[in-house]
């Protein structure tokens, strides 16, 4: 099995050299409504090249399996397959993703959980792995590559509560993860947050990149393309987005006046750290990378590492939209921006919406 | 009047395409007295254009006006204004500012103070409008657009002491921003921090970056031009500097040897995170934001997201020169240097200065 | 003495203007027995130009000698000189270095110590001097230039524990830093670590960037080449490598599984801030800048400012193979990765090493 991974990472670089990249089909943009904070796509003229072997597929999504075995085992399967993602209006990313989301299906087990991991690869050229950043295991044995239409199964613990990084540890990782393979594990801690009393909604933030010239060389040396969030549901009914420009500007995260708002934020990278703001607002609690005993209070920024977390708190006294950005503003005015809508009955108006500027 | 917000806007956008940008004026560079850690300009040899409407304006700064009400109340009217600012000696840069100073005036108010700002706009072509880092307030109803030649008042509340961040908020944010309309709030914290007794001086040091070539797209994919550092008086009667490669290496910051020197620390950006150090020191005490719940001891270096702020204190045993500069040591080649002399009697000795090396 | 620097600065200066860089000579590139996570080093297609007056000098190594006289006083002698260091497979860099290693070799005193320190400068052509994150002192007294073939002696404490950088103060500091003039000095805690009796293993890591193409206006301007880690010995008798793309690679660190494994971190920069992350575990204990009163805990990566320290511990609870990176995975992606190796006696298992994957 060695050599054949081995292979297969020699074949990877093969195709790398040959052009690999991924298809970008554009149509016409359309006006967004919100004047302030919000992303202006530029126009797109570099006509992408693809990596051939994947030209041909759009995988549907297949959705995340998560089921508890007992009090403290839960068993998680999620497959690796190649899906189009509309990350700017109109403009479609062949991406390589975990469950045909970008990024993944969030994925929560509580502390002290162990998880068996299956990794079914759909991919037909490539092999992929997981890293999971929440779980202790020898990534030589843990994090191994699944070859493609093989599955792989892993067993670890959660030891640790927070909001962590997964994602896809195939050579070149800078690769893999630039064109989609990552996501956030919540492992909720098994006492709590001592703010938890407080909080009235809580919700998923999740900041990646993209890179439209995704030429290995241009990941290495060049600006990203987009910086964007995504929201995720913390249970099985709620809204999942990808990694793009508009969802959360058309339609926001919305709470209700005097809401205590958490936000379990996860700043995937690959490349850029995050300076993580809400604006209109000062953050009450601030848990790194959302360990209860990692607290600070009243800040207005949140430094984020590449592939750091935070659990953050914050209340929103009156009715409006709150945008959400990086505050390096370069960043954020590549799309990283989404809002926070604050109504009197705390369900989304699409008028105020339009009409807040 | 939302709709001439939007007209206003579109406006600003077309603007931005015809060729927005700022006069830059060059004249013959001086020597600087201080050879390590300082900035030697570059020679500007790219001709800047004009953003037209501006070409003609170099409003005199108006003052700051600042006035407490009653115990918890405090009225702010500041100016948006078109001024030229000297950026590194003999560079002038026709920056959009607030009160014709780039970081615009310090505002102090205590914790809990409710404040009535009013910002009247003599931008004669452009709207713009405040974000204080440090209030509580719809963004939608409190950091909205104040027309050109109008004037708009906004009240909130400063519910939690630091070193927060302003900044003009309207669209293109990253282009008002890095064309100079920021500052600080610093707000007082209602039970001090637990070092006040042992404080001897204190100052205020802002750091920003300039893009001479600013175009839009630059602002977005560039590298800043300077980086550098400015100083702001917690009194009427102080020192306020701009955002210059020269002035706080030409008249350091003062202290007397043994000294406990509290800065208050914010770093604007707009792009560019701050790896914050001071020389021949270690920094005793720092309260991340400037909230004295969150402290650190024992620090060489602050790390500053962008827009973020701290109160720092460190101890200057012997007399001499002590550069502060961010440790992301490209920007420090880029005029990020501030100096603080150290002196037997706390008073500034220009011959000293022009003998430390 | 004062003009004399001030003559030598401005011929340093000169030179620089001249064409000052360094020579790279470049051989055939080896294959890497690591896939995952591994730098594969691209091809130097650019002839590096040599800075003439270093173009004959490769000094070898003069060891570190470091002396303590009581219980509170240590000597320590560095010397600056010029030496080849190998930073990629086959590619050399004339470094300019502290005793012939880049990053130089590690100090290690005690919290309270007196530092009576010495810098011989063996570079024929260029002043250096030295400036310690660790102490007190002014300085334009403790960190002034040292002449070429001259030495400079200076008497400075350590009133802090912790994990500081060193790094040659001369202008252009940028230049310096870059070329090799960095290091670490660990200032053990009078009082230990809370953790000290949890800890099996220690090791050092020290982050740092390359530029082959260092032209000065490069090293402001563009990307780090590599981004490397190095391991230094924290006794006489220990390893100490440089920082290059394949030493902790080939021959990983080592750690027995169940250690608790300390890693005393610091990131040198001189450019790049640092999001610093073991694979396969999560960090037990964090300690910011190495202070034992700055503990976070719980965390998947610790952001690291340009100069920053930590100390950081965590398990190992399974055999294979750990890569410790910054998870700014372009920076990863050129070099920035180190192995640790989890073996069940705690020796190197060179077979194990290639069998990984």
């Amino acid at each position: 099995m060695v050599s054949i991974r081995k292979i297969f990472s020699v074949f990877t670089i093969l195709l790398l050299l040959v052009g690999c990249s991924t298809s970008v089909k554009e149509v016409k943009k359309e006006n967004n409504s919100n004047e302030d904070y919000v992303h202006k796509p530029k126009k797109v003229t570099e006509k992408q090249s693809i990596f051939p072997q994947h030209s041909d597929i759009n995988d549907a999504p297949v959705p995340l399996k998560i089921e508890r075995v007992d009090s403290t085992t839960v068993n998680v399967e999620m497959t690796s397959q190649i899906t189009d993602i509309e990350i700017d209006m109109g403009v479609k990313y062949k991406a390589w993703t975990f469950n045909g989301q970008v990024p993944g299906p969030l994925v929560v087990v509580n502390e002290g959980d162990t998880i068996n991991f299956t990794l079914k690869n759909h991919d037909p050229v490539m092999p992929h792995s997981m890293d999971f950043h929440a779980v202790h295991t020898a990534p030589t044995k843990g994090f191994v590559n699944v070859m493609p239409n093989d599955r792989g199964t892993f067993t670890y613990k959660a030891s640790y509560p927070g909001v962590f990084m997964y994602h896809c540890g195939t050579q070149p990782i800078l690769m893999h993860v630039a064109n989609g393979m990552h996501g956030t594990i919540i492992v909720k801690p098994k006492n709590g947050y001592p703010t938890d009393n407080e909080v009235d909604k809580e919700f998923v933030l999740i900041q990646n990149e993209w890179y439209l010239n995704n030429k290995y060389k241009n990941l290495q040396e060049g600006e990203p393309t987009y910086v964007v969030f995504s929201t995720k549901s913390l249970n099985t009914e709620g809204r999942n987005t990808n990694g793009d420009t508009f969802s959360l500007q058309n339609e926001p995260l919305v709470a209700k006046v005097g809401d205590k708002v958490r936000l379990y934020v996860n700043n995937i990278g690959p490349n850029e750290v995050s300076s993580f703001h809400v604006v209109g607002t000062v953050l009450d609690s601030v848990y790194i990378d959302g360990n209860p005993a990692n607290k600070l209070v009243g800040l207005q920024t949140i430094m984020l590492p590449a592939s750091g977390g935070a659990v953050v708190e914050f209340t929103v006294k009156e009715e409006g939209s709150y945008p959400i950005l990086t505050h390096q503003l370069k960043h954020a005015s590549k799309g990283g921006v989404a809002l926070l809508q604050v109504t009197q009955d705390g369900k989304f108006d699409p008028t105020a919406l339009s009409m807040s500027h």
